[in-house]
């Protein structure tokens, strides 16, 4: 069975990339999670980056924060795909995440995501997309997963309305 | 074989996206283009995109700028994983393009690349990239086309010192 | 009677969109509230906005955060006028809900104000303005709140000057 | 019968504002244009906004650049609503128009349109939308003309796949 | 003897133009604070700057935030010269006062200031200056104030080094 | 007579700068134009501020792009109120500038004007205004320049509905 | 031996770039912290720039926000480098403390670290870094660091996976 | 003798890095240039920068655009300091370019300098600052340098008042 991928540039992101995990832990999908950093391990990054394309793992989900080079810097080194998650950042919010994972050179994609525990979320649901495609078991997950969100959308507005 | 779906919102987008079909053809990638506007054919917009998990489809590519309700609204009907383009635009550059597509909510993920050129190539790699996780003849192409970038660096290096 | 129709995207747009039916209630002006999500309930938001152009509803108000597609998508449906109002977002304060909802492409406008409270407000008071064209009665009860508004300027100069 | 009341705060708006003139003269919509500056001709602006109440103005469409503090100033001064379009700038892209324009403050709307010709020609829509709501003449113009930008989207990708 | 006008938008920006009271208080200069809203008493803020220019006004200091037309709208009405305070706001943080008050049109400009208190302090600092140009007295007191400043940063710089 | 110094930190402003020695000239104020650069001419720079305030120089208008110090330096070396203008960049389009200019620590104001081309003239006529307050010729012929302003605003209206 | 010279613009900057001292403390550099205000005291600025050429000082850092004129002011007043801090500030987050420092013009350059506290602790490792290139105990202290940084790094990956 | 090592992301960013190997030619600075891509060529780029620790490097200068991870990654894999040049980019101008260089996490600097030429212009005159220190030759030349600046500041003033 194939893998996810979860890695993160610091600690101090797991609190954002549980959202994640918390995603594919729903979909029983099986993960594990690294802490990678691109500038104080780079040598790890390049080795753990390699080893993916060897492991089964069907994609990465990476998050980072300010120059987050970490999602860029996995991606030059596999062919796995990677999604990567800016991290809200103290002082410009993210905007400096999101530009340094964004805006990758032709050749080298990160699949972005949106700023913080929004796009924590939407990594572990677009991961979870990806397998999908070639396991049934999993699109009926998501169906129903769709069919939830539609639902508590429902709920809140009779409960608005009451 | 599995299929990639370009679409785009307008025809003014369709020189941007070309870079995203030279990929695909590049690496014989099956795919199709659409012209599928969220704004001036919803309906269009719906159908298509739910006809999407039937189809076959293993990835859909949607270009769109200013408000760039496409990607998104893709997403919202379909499980297949989206990628999406932000275009450049002549008031902003693209910044809105791309919070409008980067910026989702929690559940319906696009997988976002840069603004411009540069976005619509990646997201023919990605594709790519996504197709070879379960396609070994693919990965060999992704490997030789790593290895051509590389040559071309280090050709590029030499022309420089000359 | 013509109605106001109000929506949100999320029950979380709740309190902000209240400063908009506070003021549709002051002024006596009909309407009801929907959560309509553009990503988690599209089919919904189709047939929703469809049956406006049906149901004696004169302008639609529609609140939404993030990449916020609710409004553009509401507009995309409907003939009937759509004012969007751009939630303040945790990590862009709303600048992403701003582009994402004023940034429409020619053909489908949408009416946008502030973001947050002061555009909820706003989108209240655009609405009653907008009702006020056909009907007297709002309007002499607009004319009082304006001087209500001069009053209150000058009420607080004379406190600030104690 | 109602006309729409076009202004602009400079001679060189007018190629931008032409733009909702030509929307406005396709749905054989009555309307006249102004030249009337904030900051040039404030007395003239008041008079001007003040007579609009009295004058079969269903509404106004204003369009202004830079600090651009017509739209919001004419909301001022009258009740009728007031569609406000930030013209591009030549430092800041029209950034300074938007803000100046979209942001004011709870009690004054301002309902504003994209940076540009597509803001001016969305605002031309918005007002033919509003008086589309008494004017079922104008609503079948609009539902023609909708069906024709759906019949344009699919006639360009006809040409694409070409 | 000159006074300087002292005017905001709201009695919500009292807090922050205070700063710029209690410097003209430090160097005795005359000063009286309005409230005048350029949105909800625009008639009387045409009058109240018709008037200072016949009522010895020497400057005018203006607060306003969000759209923030107050200063300009002043400028428009008086030969006076308009030093215009952009408030911080909840959502942009005074992005949107800073460009509404600083990007007027050719031919009628407002003397702009930092965002926030020290904006509002600064707006007093150089109504003083401009005052001083003409007055012996308050440039004496200039020039001893300027001394203490330099002298707080060196007894500063003691502190810190103990 | 009291003078106006114009200043600018290269000669590559001197054609935005013109746009504010063209105002002094029709108003016969009396000037004259160095160039001061904040960092290649420091000691200049600190010399001409102090020399100011023994000049007869009523006020300084200092224009500069990028980190833009020269305005805020000379502001530190002299009790003369200065105008800064900031100037249009080639990468950020001048928001460096207006930042640099604008963002002054409490104390030492700089009474910002626009980007550009029309920060340059409002700087020359704000400086006029400042001269204005103590000269009554000066005074009329700002009267009559405004009327000139209104009165082409009129014309340009005639014009376009011809 | 050598000396770093660190300096701040204002006594609340020094809880950030205590940041950079308590690096410097680690390495056993020689420093000293002086508070200098470009604005405030811009001759003991200049006085002190221009010392530093001739006093042992290896590089010197400077903090700043705001408009941050102190580290390119010193930069014009000396030929030893300069580390440009720049301070996170209450409205703009530090984004004006950034281009005010990093956007100087060719001849004079700062070298331009992240806003806030990272980048004050990165302002003493590229000090440290700088002195390094000549001092091999220093260059063995930076390898224990950057192994200590590697192995907090594996460290907090194993604590989260128990 | 040592030198300095100047890379850059792709040949295309070669036209605005000459500025910096301009200085250094004028300086008689040693140095090299080399083509190093952190995405397209990783493993290069590691061993590169390893082997500067090793090889009389001073300094090195890195110019890189959009995610621009090649100065955060050069500077992750030595101790050299590192100067970081952000390209100007066609979509964002090079905002894009200088967050991702600039925001490093603390232990890993990267010496930023301006967006585009006067940028690389600065990398070159930092990297013969940083050389000065320890070699009077050098920082004689910078003095001679300084002095010209100011020399051709005059000029061109003269030139302007003929």
């Amino acid at each position: 069975m194939e893998k996810v991928q979860v890695i993160m540039g610091s600690i101090s992101d797991s609190e954002t990339m549980k959202e994640a995990t918390k995603v594919l832990t729903d979909f029983n999908v099986k993960y594990d999670v690294r802490i990678v950093s691109a500038h104080r391990t780079p040598d790890k990054l390049a080795e753990f980056a390699k080893a993916t394309d060897k492991n089964e793992v069907a994609v990465i989900i990476a998050g980072a924060g300010g120059a987050a080079h970490l999602p860029g810097m996995v991606a030059a080194n596999t062919l796995v795909p990677v999604i990567g998650v800016p991290m809200k950042t103290k002082t410009l919010n993210g905007v400096d995440s999101l530009l340094s994972i964004v805006q990758m050179p032709a050749g080298i994609p990160v699949a972005t995501t949106a700023i913080g525990t929004a796009g924590a979320k939407n990594a572990g649901y677009l991961a979870v997309q990806m397998l999908a495609v070639h396991d049934p078991k999993i699109k009926t997950q998501l169906v129903t997963y769709r069919e939830e969100l539609a639902r508590k959308v429902n709920e809140s507005e009779r409960e608005l309305n009451d």
